[in-house]
């Protein structure tokens, strides 16, 4: 079922608005067109759950056998719940805590992505005290400019993120003669929608040669982790083909024997959904025209935080003439930060129309909030089986509901 | 018991990190600071509880008489629940649905601020529909620069709020003749996080005529809502007093017979508000020094969504040397705009010592999420009676919960 084809009126009706809308069998041929493009060497597909961790989305990665590349211990439980193997999860991220090392060592996942010495310290101590053995992979900075939005870039020495390369050495030498550490694996990720696949050989090809030396001196590595990072087209953007994504990174590791890992987030889910929204009211100042829905910045985060731009379609309650004129569609919440368009061109709109915003299904849900107490979004998702409720939308009794009982003790 | 003898060691403990403290003792004064500043006339503090809808931080408004200033039904229903009357509870903002319309019409609450032409309609219609006289005040527009970030500056045309003079006319007089509608006060609201008080008495002059002019065609105003907004000092921002402020509007006011009305929230709740944060890691790149902290972007939004300064205060876990230098503290979550601060001096820190943000107590806990499926923090207030638990901390088990059902549900 094409996404054309989604009655997004229908699904209003039967879930009410702001409505997330996954297509299910979109989001399997994206995963599949990554194991594809890496078919020719071992590999493995660790989705990146923060881009939408909803727990029959990674159902869908489960069945195809994918992996999950996690970001919290709460994400390493969503992955384990959603029936993806232990040994096909990795846990990254600038700060766990030693309570979530010691608890993804007991999992016994594939491996920790370490992003520091210090972290590296911290997950020898963990695996000591349990008497394990902690499977790590350092995160190498290659320093290379992802070009791309600096809220979203991460590969470069003034990140938080990622190790340059001479510490990561000495890290590596560590962890070899640790009774505690096995380092099996190197790291790296250098932003996120990336739309140009320099940057991307590049990198390869620094930590391949990185890599090689560890191998050369005796550390066994068998992973190589590209990251993730890999762009969609919101707009304009032009975005490289999955399979020249894969051929930039396969040729750049030759007489390396390991298997690939990749971590895609967006480019698995973010064209696979939809926000659903119903417009409240048209509005005309002066200055400007604002079309009012139901859906908020609480709901989609993007455009406020990131200025991003998200393509809309609309329906339309009933045929009436009308040119297409610029406007802000914007949401209920009360700051002028909540927009979700600016300045597109729209016809007439009225109350009871929709506007569908596009390439919402990553960043979306699960940067939502309850700001000025909206309760979240249901999602629904469409398979060839039919339409699923994934999660149902949130009441204010749910809100509120770790609030009242204390409100109650101390009314006593 | 003042803030600084808060001791945020122990309550960490207590109630784990990341975690937001509240001075409830300030919140009281903070409030009867407006109460007293404006007793010489008739008037009625609403607080705005977007700015921080904790129910039992509501609960202290209510106690001390005070109204609520909500932007959706679910806050009406927060007011409510602890315990602000009806008869002290308006409703605003550009997108009611008429399902809250209709709820805040059933519920009797004093008036709905109406922002657009368009919403008057469906209020008259829902009232009708009812067999209920809805009392409302329109929101107008006075077009003064508030001087304020452009995210929350709001008294513009260029702005999705409030309806233009004229217009406004046109929909006081539309109200004064409908069976279903009764025009009883006006509104305005210029912006957020004001710190001049020109552009607010300029305002009021402004409404105040305008207000005077509908008293003199037998428009029976009985409110004048003069919105929120003021400003709190996160930096170096000068502030006015509230004492001041209120002198500014009351001297505009000459002729008018009405009730005052303001929607102060971050004024009421943000220096009363603490973000307590443990140190996970310091990390060094070439480039720059990085505090890694337990929380993140998904608690506070608000440096990476505006910007925003926080003054931070810390408590080391062991006394040692150590020059001060220039620090980013920033989160877990794996973006570069997850940062709670930027080039801030900080001394040495280890893991286990705290890093604490002031100033959070409006727009901390009610902006945050659930992203990188971190559950959201704890909130205790701390009054001279004690401390109490606000709110619970989210667990996995709480975040999944309606969606692990449809998985199960799918399994079948």
């Amino acid at each position: 079922m094409g996404s054309a084809m989604f009655d997004f009126q229908q699904l209003a009706e039967d879930y009410g608005t702001p409505l997330y809308v996954y297509d299910m069998e979109k989001i399997k041929a994206n995963f599949l067109a990554y194991k594809d493009a890496f078919s020719g060497r071992k590999s493995l597909i660790c989705y990146a759950l923060k881009a939408n961790s909803n727990l029959s989305v990674i159902k869908i990665i489960a069945e195809l056998d994918g992996g999950a590349d996690c970001v919290s211990i709460g994400e390493v439980k969503r992955a384990i719940l959603a029936g993806i193997k232990p040994y096909r999860i990795i846990f990254s991220g600038v700060g766990k805590k030693d309570s979530e090392i010691k608890e993804a060592l007991k999992i016994g996942i594939l491996f920790i992505n370490v992003e520091s010495y210090a972290e590296l310290l911290r997950v020898e101590a963990v695996a000591k005290e349990l008497g394990s053995i902690a499977r790590i992979s350092v995160r190498v900075n290659p320093n290379i400019d992802p070009k791309t939005h600096p809220y979203i870039s991460t590969g470069l020495s003034e990140n938080k993120f990622g190790v340059e390369m001479e510490e990561a050495r000495r890290m590596y030498l560590y962890a070899h003669k640790s009774d505690f550490l096995q380092p099996i694996g190197v790291h790296f990720h250098i932003g996120s929608q990336l739309t140009q696949l320099d940057p991307i050989a590049q990198s390869t090809q620094k930590i391949a040669d990185f890599a090689r030396g560890l191998v050369a001196i005796g550390i066994d590595l068998k992973f190589f982790d590209v990251g993730g990072g890999v762009g969609i087209c919101y707009k304009d953007e032009g975005v490289f083909d999955i399979h020249d994504y894969a051929q930039s990174i396969l040729s750049k590791l030759s007489g390396l024997d390991v298997t690939i890992i990749c971590e895609p987030g967006r480019s698995i889910v973010g064209n696979s959904g939809y926000l659903v929204t119903q417009v409240l009211y048209e509005k005309h100042t002066p200055k400007k025209r604002f079309v009012i829905v139901d859906g908020a910045m609480n709901d989609l985060l993007r455009p406020s935080l990131y200025d991003a731009h998200h393509g809309v379609s609309v329906i339309k309650q009933r045929k009436e003439e009308g040119e297409l004129s610029l406007a802000d569609v914007v949401g209920p919440i009360c700051e002028s930060a909540d927009f979700l368009a600016k300045n597109i061109e729209l016809p007439p709109m009225h109350a009871g129309d929709f506007v569908i915003f596009e390439n919402a299904g990553a960043y979306g849900f699960s940067m939502s909030s309850n700001y000025n107490t909206r309760g979240r979004c249901a999602e629904v998702g469409v398979q060839k089986e039919g339409v699923f409720l994934l999660r149902r939308r949130e009441s204010l009794e749910f809100l509120i509901r770790d609030e009242l009982e204390f409100l109650n003790h101390r009314q006593k």
